[in-house]
């Protein structure tokens, strides 16, 4: 089909990464043109934590569209919509404790920031938002304002105010608690840095390179926050809906964000959805302020539904989550020790684990040697450096085995035809503090 | 369903106006869940040109999902997309002689108007953009500083910089062309007006109040950018898709944009899709420099298709929609001429027109006297003072009819029950010159 | 003196067009080094109001530095400064009827309005401020943002935002009152310009091209304000301390600005010195909040005191001022009438005065000729098309008609060697209306 | 003298403090009306470092304003200019092998710090730049975003881009050289800081506490510049002159900043007057790009070349600078030894030292009570918890001695009436390093 080469934007990317047409897809599988199967281990970046076409969702989808519900609705009320309202609030917010308000933005993630961010100025009459080195919150210029990525921002043509940038875990060496640098800047009247509205956090930086904080500085950030009367916002949108072993990736640490961001896998079937939680009283939206006319996109209200019923009305799906979460940490350690040495280490929590390069040329040649293979698996970080595994939660054990199988294999294939490059970006390595980092400055 | 009062956000504005919940549609109707049916004349605001579940539509959509054809595909090549794309290069711009790239944004309007604001910037290498009075082009960060409302600016909670703000046809009264007061900041270097990458025009502004520009302005518009090697950008969204008669708005116009955004209508059966059309030496996006995880809604392709070869294969279809277009215009006329004496006057084009009201009270009054009937029809324009027709494109002439009639028997009642309010904005009426509007501020 | 190429800056450019090393001054005469003696109608940009080291000035100043008087004193209470304020409350705020606070800034021009503007968005809470096409107000950020020239502007480096451009008087053709279209943008919630704190407005237009605003359309200019509930600004720095014939540029419109700034010929010595004067509920200042090493230079304080006591004290100057001002517009029709048709056009109000010409080859041609027969002549506006008199309102009437001389040989000489050029900046002839220019752009 | 309570704004700090009427000054001596004799710790805020009046320099200033020399000139070329220029060039820049070109901005430290801004950012093409916490650049809008002091900051009324905000010394504890943070964000592609035009930094940092960095912190910023192609500016208006016992504050770290603002006690003499340095290479400013009006104070140039000449000639002035700075160092040691034991610590360098008091109450009074006793001494720092000296360099010994037996006194009868305040801000002691922080924070 010369038609992509003909009129498609250049502005491509994954389809230069696995360069074959499409056409199929069922489970952890993706079929092409010609019949080739595919293992994904991408799962549409985080969008197919119940497979492509997941059986039980398929149905309902089927016999709603045959039924000519709704389709288009923008904010109105619908069956669906209640519907999908009601499972949340039964199955999701209940059983946490949790009296989060839901609101319906345009169905991206980008979207869902975007409100999040506004409503949280609005609320605190603030304009500074603190987001993280290596965050990423979408595309959109408010969002775009809170990502790090200088390959996007760098498309801006703009400028983007109203962030101050502030270190993730790890930042500054594995000894500082960046938690507390926060709290002394919020703390000096004279730091430079304007009271916040908000902090916004991922638990789990996907793009950033698969960074998972520690409960401990997750805990931290929160109590920072209450100290200085500053909202808490976990953009869940990667991490969340059940990818760390849990259905927000928060859980585990306890805390209670102000505000929380959903989409990507949220409708479960790769259907475009977003949504913003927030607490009650921060719900001061005058009726249309943040709009969009996909708000109301039914069919994922359909899916998204049938999702929650069926893997989220017991904690069976996130234990099966959280044992293959602990499998994949374990082949990846047994490939790091294996052939790693100097070369990568393990990164991730739960389903979402990545082996860290020490450039993103390795991790490049390691996901192309696994496709030829069959394997669909990419890389994310500053550099590309970081090998992630984003593949279904559904994928079944054998699956899971035959796809670390493969980048097994990959690893050991190329590190074998290497010399492994000598250089090395010197802060890159969480393991350095940064004073011993100076030299390399000096 | 009190579970629309216990979570969903207060931001919700159409559900207020229209509170039921509804559960199924077709073509021109909606039904609640009661089974009450109502005739559809709001249209998703723009996304239902081809009706509620158009069947030729879903009988694709239903085999695509059947054969479990990719749904959700990041920006991978899928057979679903390059059909779409042949289709739409067959059938709509080679037809017209043009030769755009598309790009496929995250499915939102406002994500498109974003990437087209980005790709101006980064081309021209400038910052500023050129966009109109009481222009609506979304509510993300860098669309909403384009957006000319001061309700959905107000929720920005931080500055919006790059924009420019210039006065639409009409706005200094019939006798000034506006585009004369831009060449003139543009050609002057004292004006404080920055050198623009771009100006970001709807031929009909919807939200604004479905002001429509002429021909002649357009082509002046045109002329200003080329002499200033300023960039094009038509914000197709509202008015394209055939609203007005044509696929492109700007078709009778004879121009030339540099850049277009689609959303809305683009997918036909109402599922979320955007995309940008750039003239090829624009496209000089680096791979996933804007990016977004639902840029690939596999389901919107096909029905995209699906609506393209129907519908847009010969002039059939654009006949038929300037044929009611003229005939909407008469009814709104008569209804003027009868009952509008100083209350209201006529505007638009093709079939997005609309009654400009005295004010937005007299204009709540008619749509709500008219929901009462069972039509459902919006207002819109800075003080909601326009009763709007966005009705399917695909409405029979017989419920053309009916619709017409009931908003002819609402206007009727309501302002035999009213003492009409004598206040007026000054300058709202078009037909006041900027001069004589003086008297009102001095 | 080879160190003026060696070691400053590219910068400078008086210094270009005037390539002597000046090391006298007395009253309306510069001498160089050699020994010549220059006539100067340039006046330090408006500074020299009262002409070179004026002797009653110079007398009390002597005296100040004799005997120890405080030089630099921050912002604390000192004799001087205290003397200068009730001799500034006297002769200048009690017979006006004005009942201002007075700000001291940092003693320049551009530091009064940056406390101006702030000063303004803090008492409104709005960013926005509204300024005018081919104004001019300094070159610090905030200044440099309500500032039109592109010259300046583009050596920003950072977006400038919360300023929205309107037209000055005269900018759409000599039928529009633009004051109308502000009115309109203001009373239109969805126009795009955001509520603005307060307008800001030059009554001559110095820098712009002694653009002179008439008396009525500054009336409707305060009217529109008073109607939105915004401040108005007069930037006073340069048409102010008696350049129009009165103290204050807008005594004659009899409107009562919010905030007024002025500097230059303030200190009536060419002292750096600039104040800002605000309605005394506007000054809601914490201590410090606006501060600046140098907010109290009391050499200044000490040359104001004296300006005022001796040219303030009654009427006598402001007439002489005004005869004079009549002078050098008959002298100056003189000159278009005999010389100018389709050349130029005489512009400007009181002793501000200027000859519009059609390039600014044209105009620099005759400001270099007439430097050749000693005089120091400069020219303004967006091209540097206008030869603008900004000699010391004490300038004897025999130099006055000395200088004129010399611009009246100048302009007979440059255009008898000239083919004028025939190419015409379309829109910079006021006389034209938009819409004719029109034709220009298409 | 009630004009200052009826007319002057509220803004006034110093005034506020030093409840008197001054008139007259010499050396280290203040004099208010009725006679009283002041000593001056305070010293025009770093802008009389030669003493009040100096007589050298006064009888300079007095022949030259006798002779009517050019007091206002524009940018144009004067013998006085000339003459500090050569001065300037012989004895400060050729004997330290610096071959800066000079720039006259407005004559206030924050117009230089605009224009180094802006021509750090026109060279680099580069919109961010680096300034650090508790840094203070000025007021102005360019440079208030500089500007660390959330006082100062909270007045600008409008968002301040183009700034990122880096830890200072010793910011996150004794232990963490903040220059490999800053190293790492800029070798990190995804830390979201934008690749900045330039580092702006104060060696002491003066408003924000005289916080003193060290030579190895300085040397290894100017590292962390030249690895990342980024311009290192030394904001050195209040350190510079002399002040830490050599004329530029960072000639003992022996690094070469690409720019340099001077202004203060450049004069010598309290006038106006600020400059910027630049590696000649920077120098590409268009004529007149960045003006203003007072650009050249010629009084200022007098003076400023007599100061050069009479302490710059040769180290003498220098040497005795570093004998006093190490007297003042010793008795504030004494004083924090004797005293200080958990209320207070020192700081500084050269004789710009402080007394680090736990609360900015605690400061206050030991100023108040120094003013009691005939000593005029202010405080600095995010809370005024800095007692410091900034008297005249050419105090004698007998007044040094004599100023700081009153600050030891006051010190002493301060403590003894207090109970100690026992709140202590967490982080505001250096030698916490951030981790053990945390708990404050938890």
């Amino acid at each position: 089909m010369k038609v992509f080469d003909e009129i498609e934007s250049e502005v491509q990317s994954y389809a230069r990464a696995f360069p074959r047409i499409f056409n199929k897809a069922q489970g952890e599988y993706l079929y092409d043109e010609e019949g080739n199967q595919y293992l994904d281990f991408l799962g549409g970046a985080g969008t197919l934590n119940y497979g492509h076409n997941n059986p039980i969702f398929k149905e309902a989808l089927l016999e709603y569209i045959q039924a000519d519900g709704i389709t288009h609705g923008l904010d109105l009320h619908t069956k669906a919509k209640g519907e999908f309202l009601e499972s949340f609030s039964e199955k999701i917010l209940k059983p946490r404790n949790m009296n989060y308000v839901m609101q319906f933005t345009g169905p991206t993630g980008t979207n869902a920031v975007e409100a999040a961010l506004k409503i949280a100025r609005k609320y605190k009459g603030r304009e500074n938002i603190i987001s993280f080195t290596n965050g990423f919150h979408g595309c959109s210029m408010g969002a775009l304002a809170a990502t790090g990525n200088s390959h996007h921002r760098g498309a801006a043509g703009v400028s983007m105010s109203g962030i101050t940038r502030m270190p993730y875990e790890g930042y500054l060496g594995d000894d500082i608690d960046t938690t507390a640098y926060l709290d002394k800047v919020l703390s000096d009247s004279s730091s430079g840095v304007d009271h916040p509205a908000a902090v916004m956090v991922e638990t789990v930086q996907g793009e950033g390179g698969i960074n998972a904080c520690s409960v401990e500085w997750l805990r931290n950030l929160e109590a920072v926050c209450r100290k200085h009367d500053v909202l808490l916002i976990v953009d869940d949108i990667q991490a969340g809906c059940g990818r760390t072993g849990s259905f927000f990736s928060f859980e585990e640490a306890g805390i209670k964000p102000d505000i929380v961001t959903l989409s990507k896998s949220l409708s479960g079937y790769g259907l475009p959805f977003a949504v913003v939680l927030m607490s009650p009283e921060l719900d001061q939206w005058k009726p249309g302020e943040h709009n969009g006319t996909f708000r109301g996109n039914n069919l994922a209200f359909v899916t998204a539904k049938a999702a929650i019923d069926h893997y989220w009305s017991d904690d069976k799906f996130a234990k099966e989550v959280q044992r293959k979460g602990e499998y994949i940490e374990q082949r990846m350690s047994a490939i790091v020790e294996k052939y790693g040495e100097g070369n990568m280490t393990t990164r991730g929590r739960g389903m979402m684990r990545g082996l860290n390069c020490i450039s993103g040329d390795l991790a490049g040649q390691i996901t192309k040697e696994a496709f030829k293979h069959g394997l669909v698996i990419e890389t994310s970080g500053a550099d590309d450096q970081v090998v992630k595994t984003l593949c279904p939660l559904t994928t079944s054990d054998e699956n899971l085995k035959r796809g670390l199988d493969i980048v097994e294999a990959a690893v050991q294939k190329v590190l074998k035809s290497n010399d492994v490059p000598e250089e090395h970006d010197f802060f890159a390595d969480d393991s350095d503090s940064a004073e011993e980092s100076l030299a390399g400055a000096a």
